[in-house]
């Protein structure tokens, strides 16, 4: 990549295209990778496998617009990009139609030889009107809390 | 903080004394923050006002134990730090125990002539056995998918 915030058109392109070796593409081979549920991947081969999967059997079809990349420069050799994203057309395990999914991608980013990699990244989904997640006995949720008022 | 990897010990600090200001302190004045539903704050004051929100309503009494830093340098003046972590004591909307929760935490730190300092952290929780989220009608949950056998 020429500049940090390549990755962020990049993704979308391999993720619309399904292709997990373009989408590995962008890592560096030791690259970390925190998804959406704190699966965390430290290898380019595991970033691969990973989306591979998802590709074959939760998001078929899907589509993702990835918005304009906000970029922070640390030094001239690594940069962190964050961008957020809008997901259409993931299928529920039953095969059904899923609801669509907004969230916020981050990506660190250092400058070697050939040009600019990833070497870190994150991604989180967007809880509307949440303030953080709570575990009970039903599981994991995304809750809702108020101030409480005198 | 003297060294990137001080962050980790220096966060579980503030959060056990639920001390918003020591907790603010390790960013950056424009420092991002991504939480675990996707609220993104941009400066620290922002950052500082949504922790003293959480210490006061939902994470009072709260312990939080931070895993061993794993530290990659980006040249000499940045650094990725990432941390498992393990938490419990929270409390429900209704004021009820809630379950533990663990995660892994990612900090951007760049170093400045005061000492080193976060300039990103991400957030996200650990959904033992899921690969992803999925939104439907009931709203948003960690969802389990198994390759289809033929």
């Amino acid at each position: 990549m020429h500049e940090p915030a390549d990755v962020v058109p990049a993704w979308q392109d391999a993720w619309n295209r399904a292709d997990a070796d373009h989408l590995a593409a962008l890592f560096a081979e030791d690259a970390d990778f925190v998804n959406v549920v704190g699966l965390w991947w430290h290898d380019r081969s595991s970033i691969r496998d990973a989306h591979d999967f998802g590709f074959r059997t939760i998001f078929p079809g899907s589509v993702i617009t990835m918005a304009e990349p906000r970029v922070r420069r640390l030094g001239t050799d690594a940069a962190v990009v964050q961008s957020r994203w809008h997901l259409t057309g993931q299928i529920s395990p039953a095969g059904e139609a899923a609801g669509p999914r907004e969230g916020i991608f981050t990506f660190v980013l250092e400058r070697r030889t050939q040009g600019w990699v990833a070497v870190t990244a994150q991604n989180t989904d967007i809880a509307p009107g949440a303030q953080t997640h709570l575990n009970s006995a039903a599981g994991q949720s995304p809750v809702h809390y108020r101030p409480r008022t005198s």
